[in-house]
């Protein structure tokens, strides 16, 4: 167990000002003594909403993981209903947290059921693949979106607000006590959705933060002895190889 | 958000001692400004390992927390698959974490799917129970019991390790890959387990502390737009009343 | 088998006006050679709307009848959605018939789906949760609020029928062609809501007596091979202990 | 509500003499002042053991029901795991109440668990078809053939009651805590098998003739609000028609 | 592996020119070397829309097809939604192809969920029972009538369509991205629909055809394995036997 | 609708040889009027045995097809149990045949459960994740493992044969009547496994050249109406540019 833990967040697409905007956010979650490193991507979309985009995402992800020469003790994916989660798993041996399934399971604990509102409706299909792999998805009311896509998020804040409330609207008439924000871009508004809402409203990467310094503090790692057991490194590859695990420092 | 949470931990039985054990390892998971209260219900089971004692413990339980006249953050349910944890929901408005639903999401950030292993068999039908409710149950390889009775937790230690790496070592044929210890006692064999067996065990109080303290560090409350409302407080009872909300401090 | 049974009819709260209006639908439902015994709790809330109030309700439940001294064949949980029911079957070795089970499991042989009219919203996930662990959620196609509190059931007869009539159109809506009534104090409004809604309307407290004598006629007790077995009767308690099993006379 | 009423208990294949025997145990499980009427199909096979034998029993029963002139108060389907119940639910206005589903209703009040007993392992994926579209196979440990036929059944009671008892005890160890017997012909070895193995044992007529006095006493009927509605009596046939339904008398 | 197959067309009712009618969609589905043989059932309805005709039309189409004296290379069952399917592979070692089954598989290649469109409302259930039972129901967004009865579809070819487009919009509304027409009268009009709606529109017939020829070009017959093994073929009949099983010529 | 169809299979690998026996395989399952062109990738793992590796084959395949500059028909995915179907649905307009969802669909067309038989254990939870995304897993009696890895399939025939019988019997004493070869390179010993087994055994390339086929024959597409329309072109990407729809030659 490690007292200044180093904690990379992983934007799952290439714009670096989305990165940093995603790090400062899990800087005002992370304790005083933990570092977070932003991570971006070095090929992929701009950003993520839908099937194709996200098979990308995932394995630039877990690319610039693989290339990251620096110690580290957690991996946040921070690309909200994007895959790559289990292949990240197998990648390293340190824990790895899905803003995904992080806010899904914190949002377990606070009420009966959660609604998730992200982006654009082709986002839709894949973060419900995604809780259901998760095994969360019974406590799951709805996924809404409201279409304000990942690269007009910061344009007008007002906007974007609203949208987000109408969305979460639907989801509390569709049972749900809880509101997740589906997508690592939409950090920052949960205050304000909580004060119009009077529900709790959870930012995924704040609670990833949160998951990813508990399972540091237990000194806990992924399990290898399961689908999650390192590739065999001996493997031909052609292009980079993507998975000589990386060692717990 | 507080600077120094103070988290009541609440034995689901009688046994005092088991309740400062429990406090003890919840002290070694807590960051060092938390304050640990341990809480030891009025009346009930010595142990409770199955329906019947159950209902009784969590009616119990409530009490102990509806009669505890100091501030607190956020209350630890501390019977593994014991029943009341809704019901606590209701009684007050900081966050809930039950042991058993702590302990199995943490279980899915580091596997693919967990085993529990607890005592009796005959607790094995209500923690499948708890885990469905909870919606985690999918996730879940097998419940798999010791046969160490809570009351006899202590009385060998190598032989309670022995028991459990057994039933472990069933749970992982039965396809996990992560185990969880299914009783709160247990707490403090979960190394001596991992060393054993190498995979990622989970001790479930330590795993309800971490996640007692983010949800405390997030500032998030129990949400009260759905079933876990607080009851009519002018409702009759006949008897002590449960259920007079405690308001956050 | 005996010719003359005696079936403790246990309400779920402590109002015993209306322990005595259930024991009256439970005689008028229950063969000429039935004897019907209401059985009212010690404490407890005046009625049960909600998980915190269904807790105490189970515990004060099982209490009344571990402390109930008369020979008896058959317990009835008088508590529409209420918990206890596993508890119950562990206390005793006669057959132990929930309301809520009963009317569903009746309601499965005389339509394709059944819905659920209740009293508030607060009580909606409890029967969820109810009929989900009895294994028939599948069958359910709805389970709807009328926003009669049980406490108003008596008040309008008009109204209360009214508002019945209203959510069971959106049970009809919802795909059921069978209505439960989702309250024990609902008793004796079925006739009429058959009437204006033209599909079987079911009773809970008839279909659990008519179901208790079926279990009474056949001369079975509840199994004690599986998670209903007694508790064992040696542990120790502090206050009254719930569990020493009762005999079959 | 009728105080005699007749009930149809109508076998499923075209034995006579084992709805003779049918017909006893139905009456020896029904009250005293009930009628039970042995019916025979008129075609068919003499036992069925798989889908295609089973869909001829399903038109022959409801065939012998069409063409049943008397007055009747409800139909009891003695075919277990058979075919027709949601056909013979559009024919007749009566309660229709299939041993298959009457007997899991029943040991979902007795046990957590229920397995079953059935001849031959051709019947087994029928069985779970039907219990899955009753809704109540969540309940089920397991169906266990004990690869008895039909046809051997009565030969040697002894080695019969010998191959249950050892398929019970498989369904007992995949978790069950109930066992009903799973073939109408098995009707009187309930007891023997109770005796041996000290859980409880369901006859399956014995069980349907108690759940359709449940529904007779009740007053209720068949719905007609949804798929069980009576066919078209005007549509065209070719051949004998089935589905100009009975009227209640 | 024949060059030239025959294929078995199996309307579910009586009505000889919708045989004709929908042999020559398969006709039109078929590759050149194939022949399409229409076969109409001896007796039952002369259209099936709920549970009671179903049964009829399964045991009807099983007749016709163990009467059927020439050879054969697989069987296509042309009701949609209809029962049977499960016997017919009992009956022959051929394939059987159900247009249900058979529109849901190849939907599930072109879409995300499939919507199915179908006459009345008192067929729904039957259809939803058979694709739950194939396996396939997690992938079906609705099931939705059109109020067209089968005797009613040649009526008002526009009055149809317009009927279908309806159904179909409700479909997509609730998820569907695909649909399939659930009648087999409904042939012809899925061009007609796809022009409307602008997403897949499957006709099952035309699907089933695919298939069979498929199995056939694959050489492979019905496993025998499971419960589709044949009857015993000395067990007594009263009435047409049927199950004599078919050879593959 | 094309005569003379072209279908492109794309291996999941950089195994150029591998690619060429999966197109010889195909090319004997094909019709003689269509071509059918191998596609490998350009980067990744020279075999894919795990999340990790099935990722990056996600992307190497999808890119490969955004790549090829001739025109086509339909796509066929030749990695049993691959990530990557979804992707490549949003990427083409032409039907896009995975191999693990075909030869699953067929399936369950020829048996009541099937059974997968593949080549390394850490290979089974991601195609049990791509069975249940695919809404066929209620079918899948077990996906086992035969330890043959994919680089050592032609080793050894005969040793590669005996493994898969022996994988292949365990799947039948867990259910299944069906098996399916799981792993693309197991092609060409379906006939050989099926004469020892008495089973249908389904090649699973040869199963999807059907189904593309069929599609074709029908002339359908993959719908955009839902989670499978095309990506925004206009999005910035760096690197190379997934996503450029294929338009339909």
């Amino acid at each position: 167990v490690t007292d200044a833990p180093t904690i990379l967040v992983v934007n799952c697409n290439t714009d670096a000002a989305m990165t940093e905007r995603i790090a400062e956010i899990a800087r005002g979650a992370a304790s005083a003594h933990a570092t977070i490193v932003g991570v971006t991507p070095q090929w992929g979309p701009s950003s993520a909403e839908g099937y194709l985009e996200s098979y990308a995402t995932a394995v630039a992800s877990i690319d610039a993981v693989a290339g990251y020469t620096g110690g580290f003790d957690a991996v946040i994916m921070a690309g909200y209903g994007e895959h790559g989660r289990e292949g990240m798993r197998q990648l390293v041996e340190q824990p790895v947290v899905d803003i995904t399934e992080a806010s899904a399971l914190l949002a377990c604990l606070l009420g009966h059921r959660f609604g998730v509102v992200t982006t654009l409706s082709s986002a839709v299909a894949g973060i419900e693949d995604s809780l259901r792999n998760a095994g969360v998805f019974d406590r799951c009311a709805a996924v809404v979106a409201s279409d304000v896509a990942v690269s007009h998020i910061g344009d007008d804040d007002d906007a974007t607000a609203r949208a987000l409330e109408s969305a979460a609207r639907t989801a509390l008439s569709a049972g749900a006590d809880v509101i997740v924000l589906g997508c690592a871009g939409f950090a920052g508004l949960d205050r304000r959705l909580e004060a119009a809402l009077g529900v709790p409203v959870l930012d995924s990467v704040a609670c990833a933060v949160q998951l990813a310094e508990s399972l540091v503090n237990l000194g806990k790692q992924t399990s290898k002895a399961g689908p999650f057991a390192a590739p065999d490194s001996r493997k031909p590859w052609v292009g980079p190889r993507l998975g000589a695990p990386h060692r717990v420092r």
